[in-house]
């Protein structure tokens, strides 16, 4: 039983398509980019939050495997699964599918609270950090994704 | 002595810019697809030659860091270096830089050969293999960068 949560339901736009006649690379992230959005409101960092508090979260590092590729129009969700966190920051996996399931691309991040009035790391106020923690309560995976925390490089037999 | 080689300099959009006000993360992946394009030019593998030869590069990987923030209409380079690479695969590594030499961000990046009469993956023409072998033999760092061969986790003292 899969224990990923949908965080958004779209569309491949026209836009996004390049010369190879699939979707662009930058407009994987940018599915992704929204999917952090969704991931922000679902723990209470939502816009009126960010106005606030002057609080909010900065993606520190990402790594993206692109495994199939995304027609015009095609339908797609991203998912989104917690692989960790601590009280500052939360350690990421979506994945996007499209069409029939398949499975076209994931992507692990990690993600800072920042405060934007000194636009340094600060840690989640205790609403925000309960929020976190339930999510990870019921959407950490109990075996890592096979695409997170890979090395990129190429293989070589001896 | 830097080997970087110099493979776009262009400026930040404002329809880059998101509600923080600095360049979003999506757009700093199409800083560096901009750059793919760049070495896929360098490499031969041209508008012309993607239309005559039907062979073309997909982004299998990438690993983006984000450095520091970029702002409304400030210019940036993209630099690259070559990790490694074989018959069919190029290992990259990207940075890119704002003003006053500040690193904003670096993605390390797995491309591969494309036949496109297959879909499948297919090696380099010999006129673009031997492209490949120049631009390694003049751009590929002593040291490989800190950024590149990461995993994404959160460290923890014991």
């Amino acid at each position: 039983m899969s224990n990923t949560k949908v965080i958004l339901q779209d569309h491949v736009r026209e836009e996004w398509i390049d010369y190879n006649g699939h979707m662009n690379d930058a407009e994987y992230v940018r599915a992704f980019s929204w999917g952090v959005d969704r991931f922000m409101n679902l723990i209470g960092i939502d816009e009126q939050f960010r106005n606030e508090q002057q609080y909010t979260m900065f993606t520190l590092e990402s790594h993206v495997c692109y495994l199939d590729e995304m027609k015009l129009d095609e339908p797609f969700e991203v998912h989104l699964q917690m692989l960790d966190y601590d009280e500052k920051r939360t350690h990421v996996f979506f994945e996007l599918y499209g069409e029939d399931g398949k499975r076209a691309a994931t992507s692990e991040q990690m993600l800072m609270g920042i405060d934007q009035t000194t636009g340094r790391p600060g840690p989640f106020a205790d609403e925000v950090f309960a929020k976190v923690k339930e999510l990870a309560d019921n959407h950490t995976p109990s075996e890592k994704p096979k695409e997170a925390g890979r090395v990129i490089g190429i293989k070589r037999k001896n």
